[in-house]
Order: structure tokens, then C-alpha cells, then sequence
């Protein structure tokens, strides 16, 4: 029988903890500021495992957190698949009914919960279904020492996490785990019907973390020092604590609702060399470093994700703090890597807004993967940078099916591929560009009009706080564009809208130009922090729009 | 069913054709300096693979490579695997009954040699034996074009290269591969016994890939470029055509031969940043560069494996030339990296000399491999840098058997470990040192004398060109070391030997000094160019030598 050892995550701690047991693990939360090394890490992930054995989990179960980003999660992270059960993240910003249908879907047995989330999780378990739901939980954990235990709780039975593992061992006889095993599962946020679940093989995790290291991917080593921003409930914060583990590298964790304060203090207090979140969170490290004095020169890379960085972003990190934006794409069904914007040789000699500009595309596929773009037609569109298709995508780390859902899984995969419901460009280089969801590309007179550029014109003006473009229903043109802009404050609106419009039809067909710009103060969000066209569309699907009429929220 | 699509090797192909297809494949052969890019690449594997299909090649079946380092050689590496058959390198320096043997086992169906050693082949064919060995051979394939063909030849049927792949299309429909098929096959050159054939499945070649392209491992981008003087029918050139092809990066193939001079040009013209081979290539190049103008100023890094680097090159490689030496550790069982002595975050402030003696270990598991040091008494030795024991290793891409050695294996495996047959000691910081092989560790009076430290301290003398130290039964010892020294030209050789023995007692403990220094004009070397001991043993295993007895050798 040919063949070698299963591809696992725990070969992963294991080395980090011989090779480099006193590498740090900085964690902030309720408590301050945690900080132990990898081999501290190794007996407390040894005393969980123990833990969740007394607690009666086995292999093939499913155990959940309801966390932010911190050492605790972080010790599920290995504690949990290493045992061969299953670790389940859950999102705590979805509703109620969502977390209940997640629960009850993935039939948790323990769930792991944030004293800050307690309340959160505690009204989706009182809510009505709530009880049928939760069924399956045998145990809720508090992250934190007994201090935390509220004196009366309709989470039960209930504990605290440093009780739970006190009396384990920090040894532990780790079996034998299948790469074939579940290790991980993540929910999409899905913006039509339930949430659908998404699992990870360890051979998946493995694989996605291997991809993650090598220059094409984020180019990790044992002297990086990596932050994850990225909640570690949303695709396992993009693998970075898996990825931080394998190369080595120190971690640091900014624990719950992290401000910008607290992020330029942890770069600037550890060391931070790169750190990872989607666009708003840079758009507010920026706006607070305009006004505060901070030192994030140890910062060398920022991965951004989950939506499109705007070039204005990896131009003022490039030109005003030498931070190199790695612009990333992915999915949950990829675990999530799948593209990073990285320049190939010999571009480096590009005029700078030429490297800028293909930087914020969502670049190039790294090793592993392979993909294709499916235009209206059914066939592959030409690399010209100009046409438009669906992309699909294959690889090791990229999912087959969802959770259970039968349905969906006849939607979204074909023979093998993804169909990963991004309309996207491929230029002559191979750099991917996404114009649009395909649910979210504005049909206008047979035409097809990428909102997303038009987004990221609007967001490059500087009296512009953040933008979206939706098509809203035209009789005569089927869908327009209208644009929602949070301007900064002060801004003369007037005056905005006429450069804002300008600055479009220069850049693009006359035709794609928004029918309307209308001034809102927030652009409402969805569970995972992006823009929510959908509740714009609830809100504003209102064809006079379009005919200049002013709505309520433009004064 | 939980999982993602297979790992193999041909997304690595299609990625580099895609993404970088104007990135050159460089190759010297008899031919003088072909130079094509990924594109062009990717059409003639599309066609060596239709005319595999030509040929009557099916999936599982064996197609064996008898050639130096060049494109044609390069082609098969992806063309075979690819459509599911086994690229077979042989090892053509091995001696004819060898040669039989490995053929015979592998039951080749097709076998790719090169002009320069069809003659070799042609005498293992031609050997007592050769017809029946060689029964399954269905076509010879010359690497050249027609003008290579010989009038006649025992190789038969014959065609060449360019012949049996022009009128195949440049397009291939390639079938989708198991990730647990047989992609790769190589026979160790056993020191006792026939060779033992290694083979590698598409899951251990994709995994090593991944394995070798971060910090930890070699870390390759796509501005590299890569020149293996490692022959490519060792391992797969240490995986590097795989490697250099995932990154995207340039190859460079130096063709039949080499010398320091055809080097040292092919660096210069190529802009080759990374090159790879045994620590003697590189002791030439150090003495041609000493006596010749060349501008390697392009290389960056260098990764020497096979045999221990001496301390020596790499102090000089790093001051006078500005190149890191990578120095590896692997096996053909492990297709084959499995250490990398890079340096750990903060190491970089250590003296340079400190800095050199770490460097000179074999250095760091990379990430996903696992071992462990197994003592005289069976029990994992200390991370003291000073006991020894048998080194043993797990991972996704270490076999777990060999082919057809059912015996092999019972020596060999342990509950999924290979046991390597290396000794070693492991430091504090976790860094590997092999200290000998199981069979060359010298037993001298209830102690263990290792011969590869005695050697490297040996070669570091500048008078020094070669040494090797072998135990030589001895009566009351059991064992006891004896020096065998190749000298520089003009060397005093009683002065050396005085000065080496006074080295030697200061460094080690007193009865570590060999009981005798013996001056040859060269090691004899095996198939793979490694210091044969087993020779020399044979050659001077007289117990009159410890008495001082001058061999024939010494003059």
C-alpha cells in the first residue's frame, strides 16, 4: 500500500511547541493583557483535550465557540480537532434564529462562549425555539476563570474555562486522527435562507495552511509576528492562528471589539509585522494614525479581505507608512484563500499607480487551485481584462458541499467545481478583478454595470467616508444605479455630488453613471461586517427614486 | 462526503502556464542552450503525453528516465505523472546488474535516455541477464531529435525524442488523478542489497511541493530562479523542478556534466538566485571562482544536501560571495527534505562564528513533518546537542514502505516510522545534527566516535581537498578510527598529518584521534556521489593499519 502519514493539524502545534516553545502568544481580553509561549500553549491545549474527553466528547463531535479573538479560542483551535471532534465557530453577530438554526443543524455538544457574549448567546437560547435548538449542548463554557460566572444563568449547565481544564493533565495521548476527519465547520452568512454549513477536512486545514506560507501566499515566517483582526469565528480568522502555528511566528490576539487605539498599540507594543481584517478596519486605523501619534513601523503587511481594499487604502499604507497591503480573496467554502495581489517579477519597475492599480485587483491564484471564468454563454471568457463571467473554482482546500443541504449543493458545485457567485475579469497577466456578486451586478439596458468599481471611484474621493452602488428596478432599463455615500463631516453635498458624477463618467461609460446619489449616515452592515445592499434594496426599492425624487434620508 | 478536490501535480502545471507563461525554462544539452517559456512547456507536455498514449501507456504503469539534467528530462516529470502512469528516474551511474534489477522490479514500459549514456544503457541491456530484465521495455526514446539515432543499437525499438512527440496535438485532455496514484518511483542505492524502490504518490509529491516553498523550507517566489545541479534522477532533484514550477518561477537545467566553469557561466547568464547540489560541487565552484573571473553576484542561496556541508563552505560561500548556504537534509524515502538549517528569530545578533556552527547542522524540520530520537535503550534521547540515537520520522510525504520489499520493510518501518539510519543529536534550540550513519558510527571501547564530526573537522585544514574516517576492526577496541586524507597539491604531508592530529585532540575527546592518517589520491565516490566507506573498509579492513603499518596508499 502506497503511501505516508495523514496530512493533520497537530504535527503543526507539535513542532511549534519543540522547535519554538518560547515563541509568544499575547492575548488581550477581559483581563488585560495573557501572554505565554508555545509550550505553555501545549500543556493547556493538552489539559482541554482532557477536558473535553471528562465532558464526554468524542470523536466526530461537533464543539462550538461564541468568541472574539483571544488565547482561549485560540487553545480550541488545536484542542478540539486534535481530539478528532469537530471545532465550530460561530458567528455571535447573526440573529437569534440563525444561531439557533446553527446549533440545532451542527448539533453542538459543548459550546465555548465569551463572558461579553454571554447575553448575546443566553437571548438566542431564551428566545422562542430556543430550547429545541440548544437540545444537543451538554455544557456551556465561560472563557474566563470563575470570576466570570454570573450568579444565575439560562445557559446550563455552565462553567468556567480555567475550572474546566484545571484538574487535566498536561499530557496527553493525542490518537491517531484521519486527514478524511471533519476538524472544522463555519456557517455562511448566506443572504437568502438559512446559513449553510460548511466543513473542513484536517487534510483541508492542512493544505490551506501550507498555502498560506510560501511567498505567493502571505509569505509567513518564524519571525513574523502575526495580529488576526479578523474575527476567528469567520473562516478561522482566514487560517492565520493555524498559519501562525506552523511557521513558528508569534501570535497576538486583540481580544473583543478591538478599536483602533488598541490595534496601533498592540502593532506598536509586540511587534506586529502583519495583521489581517477587512477594508473598514484600515479605514479607521488610518483615520485614527491622521490624528494620533502611534509607532506601526514594525508593521511590514496588511492582508486585507472580505471585501474590495480601495486603492486609496494600499497607496496611503504604501506612501505614508511603507506597509505593503497584501489584497486577498476568498471564500468560506475555501477555507478561505484564494487569490493574493502580489506584483510578478519585473512589475516592481511599473510606475507606481500601474502597480497600485493591479494591487487592488484581487490578484493572482496561488499554488494549488485551479479556476475557471463561465460567461453568460457557458464558455470560458478571454483574459482581456474587459469581460465579464462567473468564477468557479477546484482545489484541496476548496469544499465539494454544504452541511446537509442537498439543495444548495445542486446551486452551487458542479463536477467538482465551486461556483463561487463572484462576477469577475481575468486581465492578459491572469490578476482576478471582481466587478460584482453575481447578484449584485446591475443589469441596465443588456449591459452588465459593476458596482463595485463604481464603489471604489466613489470611496477614492476624499471627502468620501464610505460608498455603495445598487441597481434599483427601472421600467424602461430593467435595473439603474444609485449610489449610497456616507460623506465625511462638513462635506457641502452639493458640491460632492457634481465632482462625484464627473469623476464617474470620466472614468467610465457614460451610461454607468449613478441615476442618483443619496446622502445616508451609516450604509447599514451585514453579520460579518459588509455592506448590506440587500437591506439598502428593502429599504430604497423604489423606482421614483431613480426619477430624482428626493427620498427621506437625502435632506 | 466531506472533503475538497484530489491533490496532484498538474494544477502546479496549469498555474505556471496560466499565471506565468512567459517565464523560461533555460536547458544545456548536447545541443547547446534551449531556452522556451511555460507556454511552450505546456504544449510539449501535452504532446509527450499524447504520445505516451501513442506508445500504449495507461495509468499505473511505469516509464522510466536514464538522463542527465535538461527540458526533455523536465517534460516527463509533469507528462507522465499526468495522465496517471509513474515517472521512474533511474540512477545512471549505478552498475549494470543494478541497473537490471531496478528495471526488472519497476517493469518499465517505456524508458527515456539520454545520447550521452545510451551507450551505458545499452550495456545493462546488453549484460548476462539484460534481455529478460529489460522484457517489459516497449520503447526507447532517444533525447534529441533524429539526428541522435544510431545506425544500430541494442535499445530497441528506438525513436527520439522530438520524432515520437511531433505529430501530437499541443492540447491534452487530462484525466483527473487519483491523489493516492504513483506519480514518482526511485530506488535508493542500498549500501547492502539490491536497491529498494521508493515510490511517491501525486499527494506526497503536491505535499513536498507545498513543503518546500515557504521561509522554513526553500522559500521560492516568482522571481527566483532555479538551477539543480542535483541530478534529477536523485529524488527528483530534491523535488526542485516540482517546486520551481508551483512558484512560477525560472528553471535553469544544466545539462550532462557539468563542470564548475559550465556553472559559474550558467549563474552568470541566467541570473540563477538559487542552486542545489552535494557539498563536492560546490567545494569546485568555490575553487574555480578562486582562479577564475566569474559575477555570481546574482545567487542568492545556495542548499546544499546529500552529505554534511562542511562549516568551511559555508563561512565562505556567506563572506566572499554573499550566498546563503541552505543546508538540507533529506531522504529518498522522504522525497526527500526533511531539514533546513535556517537560523531562529533573534540567532542573527549570535558572533558569525556561533552563527556558522548552527548553520552547519542539519538544521530544522519543516513544517508538517514529525520525529523523534530513539537511544540505545529505546527511549527518546535528551535536546542536549550531546546524546545520540537513531533518528526516526513520520509525515504526508515520507513512504511508509518500499516496493516490493516486504523484508526491507520490517527493518525499516515502525508503526508509520521510517527509521532513517541516521544518528544524530538534537540541541537545545531543536536543531538536528548527524553525527553518522548507523553504519558508520565507529563503536571503540563501549563508546560511539562520530566519524562525520572527525571528517568535518578534517576538512576544514586548508591543506585539505577531501576526508573521510572509517572504523577498522581492532582487537581490543572493537573499533578503532582511521583517516583518509586527499591533500592539496604540494602538501607537506607530515607536517599535515601532525597539525590535522593536534586539530583533532583539541576539539574532541583525546580517544577520538584516529589511529592513523592515511593519504590517498582520491575517496573512491558512490553511484551518487557520496563517499563510498564501504570501499575503503574493503580496501584497508587489515587490522595491521592501528599498528601504524604504512598501506600501499601512503608513499
Amino acid at each position: 500500500m502506497v503511501g505516508a502519514t495523514d496530512q493533520t493539524l497537530r504535527p503543526f502545534l507539535w513542532r511549534a511547541e519543540k522547535l519554538f516553545s518560547d515563541r509568544e502568544i499575547v492575548s488581550r481580553t477581559h483581563e488585560g493583557i495573557t501572554r505565554y509561549d508555545y509550550a505553555e500553549y501545549g500543556d493547556r491545549v493538552a489539559q482541554l483535550a482532557g477536558a473535553l474527553d471528562g465532558a464526554g466528547v468524542e470523536a466526530g463531535d461537533r464543539v462550538a465557540t461564541f468568541c472574539w479573538n483571544h488565547h482561549r479560542h485560540f487553545e480550541t483551535y488545536f484542542g478540539i480537532p486534535s481530539i478528532g471532534a469537530q471545532l465550530h465557530t460561530i458567528n455571535p453577530l447573526l440573529p437569534d434564529h440563525h444561531i439557533q438554526h446553527i446549533v440545532s443543524d451542527a448539533e453542538d455538544v459543548v459550546v465555548f462562549v465569551d463572558p461579553s457574549l454571554a447575553e448575546k448567546l443566553a437571548s438566542a437560547v431564551a428566545a422562542e425555539g430556543g430550547e429545541e435548538a440548544f437540545e444537543s449542548v451538554e455544557q456551556f463554557v465561560l472563557m474566563g476563570d470563575e470570576s466570570v460566572l454570573p450568579d444565575e444563568s439560562p445557559l446550563e449547565p455552565l462553567t468556567d474555562y480555567e475550572s474546566f481544564i484545571a484538574d487535566e493533565s498536561t499530557e496527553y495521548d493525542w490518537p491517531d486522527v484521519s486527514e478524511d476527519a471533519p476538524a472544522g465547520m463555519c456557517y455562511t452568512s448566506g443572504t437568502t435562507g438559512a446559513p449553510k454549513g460548511v466543513e473542513y477536512t484536517q487534510q483541508m486545514l492542512w493544505a490551506h495552511t501550507m498555502a498560506t506560507l510560501p511567498q505567493a501566499g502571505l509569505d509567513i515566517g518564524a519571525d513574523d509576528v502575526l495580529m488576526p483582526v479578523v474575527p476567528m469565528f469567520h473562516v478561522n480568522a482566514w487560517g492565520m492562528p493555524f498559519s501562525t502555528t506552523a511557521a513558528g511566528a508569534k501570535h497576538v490576539y486583540p481580544g473583543p471589539a478591538p478599536d483602533p487605539a488598541d490595534l496601533a498599540t498592540l502593532i506598536e507594543e509586540e511587534g506586529v509585522t502583519l495583521t489581517a481584517g477587512v477594508p473598514t478596519v484600515w479605514l479607521g486605523l488610518l483615520e485614527y494614525l491622521e490624528e494620533n501619534d502611534a509607532d506601526i513601523s514594525s508593521l511590514e503587511r496588511i492582508v486585507i479581505g472580505g471585501s474590495a481594499a480601495p486603492q486609496s487604502v494600499i497607496r496611503r499604507f504604501d506612501e505614508e507608512y511603507d506597509v505593503d497591503v497584501l489584497h486577498a480573496w476568498g471564500m468560506t467554502e475555501m477555507s478561505p484563500i484564494g487569490t493574493v495581489s502580489h506584483l510578478k517579477p519585473g512589475m516592481e519597475d511599473l510606475p507606481a499607480e500601474e502597480q497600485y492599480a493591479k494591487r487592488a485587483k484581487q490578484g493572482l491564484f496561488v499554488p494549488g487551485l485551479e479556476f475557471t471564468v463561465v460567461g453568460e454563454d457557458g464558455s470560458e471568457i478571454e483574459w482581456d481584462g474587459e469581460a465579464f463571467g462567473e468564477l468557479w473554482v477546484r482545489g484541496p482546500w476548496v469544499t465539494t458541499d454544504y452541511f446537509q443541504r442537498p439543495e444548495a449543493n445542486e446551486e452551487d458545485f458542479e463536477e467538482g467545481w465551486l461556483k463561487t457567485g463572484d462576477v469577475v475579469t481575468v486581465d492578459p497577466e491572469g490578476y482576478i478583478q471582481i466587478v460584482d456578486r453575481a447578484k449584485d451586478v446591475i443589469k441596465s439596458g443588456g449591459e452588465w454595470i459593476s458596482s463595485v468599481e463604481l464603489e471604489n471611484a466613489l470611496m477614492a474621493h476624499d471627502d468620501v467616508s464610505e460608498a455603495t452602488v445598487v441597481g434599483v428596478p427601472h421600467e424602461r432599463w430593467q435595473e439603474r444605479p444609485v449610489a449610497f455615500v456616507v460623506p465625511k463631516q462638513g462635506v457641502d453635498q452639493d458640491v460632492l455630488t457634481d465632482e462625484l458624477l464627473a469623476m464617474v463618467k470620466d472614468e467610465f461609460p457614460k451610461w454607468w453613471a449613478p441615476d442618483d446619489v443619496l446622502f445616508i449616515e451609516e450604509i447599514p452592515k451585514t453579520a460579518t461586517g459588509k455592506f448590506s445592499k440587500k437591506d439598502l434594496r428593502e429599504e430604497y426599492a423604489d423606482e421614483s427614486l431613480v426619477a430624482g425624487k428626493a427620498p427621506e434620508s437625502k435632506e
